[in-house]
């Protein structure tokens, strides 16, 4: 089964386009959050920076809460963010990493160095490479407005030739979030800056949503994973995103 | 003592330009590479997609392998060849990662995501941040045309307020490394590309010299750790480039 299959399954399944990002390195605390709401999510998200930050105990860690959501959960899809990316046969190692080592669905990849250098990423065929487009952040448009709407234009007509692309594009931009749907069709976004970071979930949803009503995988991390009840908080986003949908 | 400081020392006693990449994740295997060259080199830098690829022992080399360095060969710059980036306070886990564990001199990061995110690392003012600009792959115009100039300038006039920033420029471009070198000044220039990828020494030394006749990290990976003699390969490296100065 490929990436879009598991995740069309797993997002009609648990009627929901939730993404829940593990921004912490802890293996239990994420076990904890795993177990209360794995029926609510489409996929986990855990963020490599923060198991980094634990040197090889972090990286045994993230191995481990990967292994524990393909044998408890192994329908929910797990997104790698690590925004990985070199120049050609480098990539090589990350590709090994990422997907043969730690036997993730999808990796989040930096598109800087151009399609050439990440045709390794590029090949695997049954996994998601979700390119960053427009990120989120404040400070995003510096260099991403001069070429996010190429990276979007590029991917969609010449990157996704084995139908495995994504692309990032925060919620903080609904209006560019629009304007890349128009672009890329159908294509799958993951969206990240609902909650904390202030993207509003009404104009998201509307913004993004392909003609299935789907075509999201809508991120939340500090806002559910850090909160007294996390299963409450992933019920209500999911339930708030489908309002709209 | 900052990093520029203790670049331009180690420059001046080895009386090189050279890095020598350490693109492959086995302990030993580098420590063999590393007491062969030390005195040939000014800067080591290992790529972490060659350790990722090994899992958490893989980690655990690249620690070992910086902690050799710094034990028995204190003077010569560690280079992260990490190319890390990501939105403000996630990249705090990398800082963490690669200044406060690893203990590295320096970092690669994408530029990608924009000053404001990038805050954290700028901030790390003893530390060398190596921006990525026009990277030596054959693709690498997709985008980075685009931007490469805009990268040179707001680094140079914005980003640089701890004169800890260097640009990374690929030896495979040296038309826009001459373009380059004017827009930053005296700025340090980290540039791969030499050897295997085809940079040319000559070409790649006249276009990115600063005033000081240094000013380049240039950097050899196979070409170096390789070879059947990588000192007598590191040694010649040193001379034809200190030829051209």
């Amino acid at each position: 089964m490929n990436f879009q299959e598991k995740l069309d399954n797993i997002v009609k399944k648990n009627n929901s386009l939730v993404c829940v990002g593990l921004d912490q390195g802890e293996l239990e605390f994420n076990q904890k959050i795993i177990d209360q709401t794995h029926d609510l999510v489409c996929a986990y998200k855990p963020n490599f920076a923060f198991y980094e930050a634990l040197g090889s105990k972090g990286w045994e860690n993230l191995q481990k809460t990967v292994d524990y959501l393909r044998a408890k959960y192994p329908e929910v899809i797990t997104i790698a963010d690590a925004k990985r990316a070199d120049i050609g046969n480098t990539n090589n190692g990350y590709v090994t990493a990422i997907f043969d080592e730690l036997k993730f669905d999808a990796v989040t990849v930096n598109p800087y160095f151009g399609r050439e250098a990440l045709q390794l990423f590029l090949d695997q065929k049954d996994k998601g490479i979700i390119l960053l487009c427009k990120t989120s952040n404040p400070g995003s448009g510096e260099f991403q407005d001069f070429v996010w709407e190429k990276v979007a234009t590029n991917v969609a007509k010449n990157w996704n030739k084995n139908n495995n692309c994504l692309l990032v594009v925060g919620a903080t931009y609904p209006e560019e979030l629009a304007q890349i749907r128009k672009i890329v069709g159908e294509m799958t976004l993951l969206v990240p800056g609902i909650g904390t970071q202030g993207g509003d979930v009404a104009k998201t949803v509307k913004a993004g949503l392909n003609s299935t009503k789907a075509g999201m995988i809508i991120n939340s991390s500090r806002g559910i994973i850090f909160s007294a009840n996390s299963r409450a908080e992933a019920l209500k986003l999911r339930d708030e995103i489908n309002k709209y949908r």
